[in-house]
């Protein structure tokens, strides 16, 4: 990625955009896409000028709210583990916001050790009759940084998709950072799979995560694959973390739109800590350049204000290379998250969403 | 859309960010989220600041280097029919890409006048055997303004769709500005589906049409229904210009980074032009508004960088509330009809794209 002055930019642009004559002459919508390509410049970086974002009016108030917020600054990079695990210590109002939801889906915790690995089982009061022999296994979100333990928003996220969707839940409580880069969250992951397929069939299991768990959830398919275990029936990846190398244009386009997700150091220095030497674009560290051959069916889910939105598309373009069944949803003026927060807020577009999810997984698994 | 002064809008943001304590704890990417749903102040506008905008090193050569370019500048609006008529024309160039699309596809265009209406019957050398029985309707690009006759853009666009998907195409070169308002354009496409559906089984015909032309293909299927018509088997709308108020979030996150299609003065006169005095938000001026319930199977294309991403996501919402099956694909860092920029200018993107045209026609039409 090469960064240019804005002087230098400003100088390539109008060398472009005056000549030739027919870039000129065809100035409108289409006309002048065609003519375009005859300016063959090397690409540069171009200058974006500060604009004005009005309130999208095109969601609930709840969201027009929230998405309409100034985006919180990044926090300052821990200096020890203690300082990391004080970070990562779930707000109050979340705790709250837990005991809410587990009040609103008659939902039980039950906190399980699965072939070694830190689990929540998670049952709705209401299952769906035909998802009795059906189970989702969770793969939280949070940058291996944010999310663990009972009252962490990882539960938080499997009680919101076990109450919304009427599927029993695993989550897997994965080893996260500072202590356990790569591949320890992943280890966890594989280490509960190669379990719970010894009891439930596999095209019964759906496998779902967002954020850093989208990309996991892909990770896993792609792991199985190569240690040749079966696979899930079916994958929902949520906005994936599928390139932590911070190469894909809505990394650029979105920041600072995007008010949950944001370039910086901070985040710079989690994945440096995460990948613990290896290569960003190692298909093991970023799963859009793993092989998507023979993937199960599997949904993708962004938002129009989403940082990890290429981050998305990126994917559904390899899964459709690979002739994989795909379904994408991209939600109207959302951020990074902004589907879970939706369904947290109670605004009406959560629940569209989880409705599609289970239409999707109603589809696709076995039962 | 309220506007607000940048200064009043940094004082709105700094009471929300500052206050409570919680939102002052929860810095970091998940937490913040649930917190923050407890500022509950007005929403307003934001000040999004200046960036710089890499080239997208995750897109083809030539790709990086169209979509990097700076945006074209909005042409001045005409002030007579003959203006119109000018800015209208087709630059030399596209003639050109025009003559080398048809000698690399053997088509062949036959003018025909369809139930009064000028039409071009474009004829691919190469018919996909199962396409025998099949027709695709088009309708083509150009906000109303550009892409008319023998030499448009629109039969460009209906060559390129004729010659990657293999069917025999009828290009609808419907009456457009400044002469013939709404509904002028989607008559004559009615007029034209009314007379295809007497000699073609109406499940065999395929619609579709970008942009201006991506709209009118819903508003095909929304007129077709409330006049008792049956309907197409497919249809396919790419970046639609489905909401034609100005309303939707890529509006304004995407004006200036997309280099296609900006807001201004000469779309605003467009818009008001065509509408001829009706509510911008009438079903019959913006797709979106209107019932999508009983639709054909549809495909939606857009791209990350596109400002007419939300007209494409909030159509698709509406698809999945109607329960109608539908498909999205989002181009990483495309702006306004990218993919068809891909398509001409060879890129694999282009060639990616309608293969999963071909396969959505090939999966829903009757044969």
């Amino acid at each position: 990625m090469k960064h240019i002055s804005q002087q230098e930019d400003r100088h390539r642009n109008l060398q472009c955009s005056g000549s030739p004559i027919n870039v000129v002459l065809a100035l409108a919508l289409i006309a002048s896409a065609w003519s375009g390509s005859i300016c063959a410049q090397e690409p540069a970086s171009r200058t974006i000028p500060a604009r004005v974002l009005p309130a999208p009016d095109t969601v609930s108030p709840v969201l027009q709210k929230r998405f309409q917020q100034a985006p919180s600054p990044n926090p300052a990079i821990p200096k020890t583990a203690e300082e990391w695990k004080a970070l990562a210590a779930t707000p109050p109002v979340v705790s709250q916001m837990l005991v809410g939801l587990r009040n609103k889906f008659g939902i039980t915790i039950v906190p399980e050790i699965i072939n070694g690995v830190h689990c929540y089982v998670i049952t709705p009061k209401v299952i769906n009759p035909i998802n009795k022999h059906r189970l989702l296994l969770g793969l939280h979100l949070g940058g291996f940084v944010f999310g663990e333990g009972e009252n962490g928003t990882g539960v938080l996220e499997s009680m919101v998709t076990a109450g919304l969707t009427g599927y029993k839940v695993i989550e897997i409580d994965y080893r996260m950072l500072p202590e356990y880069p790569f591949p320890a969250a992943m280890d966890d992951a594989m280490a509960v799979w190669k379990e719970v397929i010894k009891t439930n069939k596999p095209g019964n299991i759906g496998i779902f995560g967002t954020s850093a768990g989208g990309s996991m959830a892909l990770s896993l398919v792609q792991r199985a694959k190569k240690e040749g275990l079966p696979l899930p029936g079916a994958v929902v990846s949520g906005s994936p973390w599928s390139d932590m190398s911070k190469t894909g244009d809505t990394y650029y386009t979105n920041d600072g739109i995007d008010n949950m997700a944001a370039n910086g150091a901070f985040w710079d220095a989690v994945v440096k800590l995460y990948a613990n030497g290896r290569d960003l674009k190692d298909p093991l560290i970023s799963a859009v350049y793993g092989d998507f051959s023979g993937f199960p069916p599997t949904f993708l889910v962004s938002g129009t204000r989403d940082l990890f939105l290429s981050n998305t598309v990126r994917v559904q373009e390899k899964l459709l290379q690979a002739g994989v069944p795909t379904e994408l949803v991209v939600e109207e003026a959302q951020p990074h998250t902004g589907f879970l927060i939706a369904a947290v807020l109670d605004a009406p577009e959560g629940a569209h969403l989880y409705s599609y999810v289970e239409r999707f997984f109603d589809a696709h698994l076995g039962h």
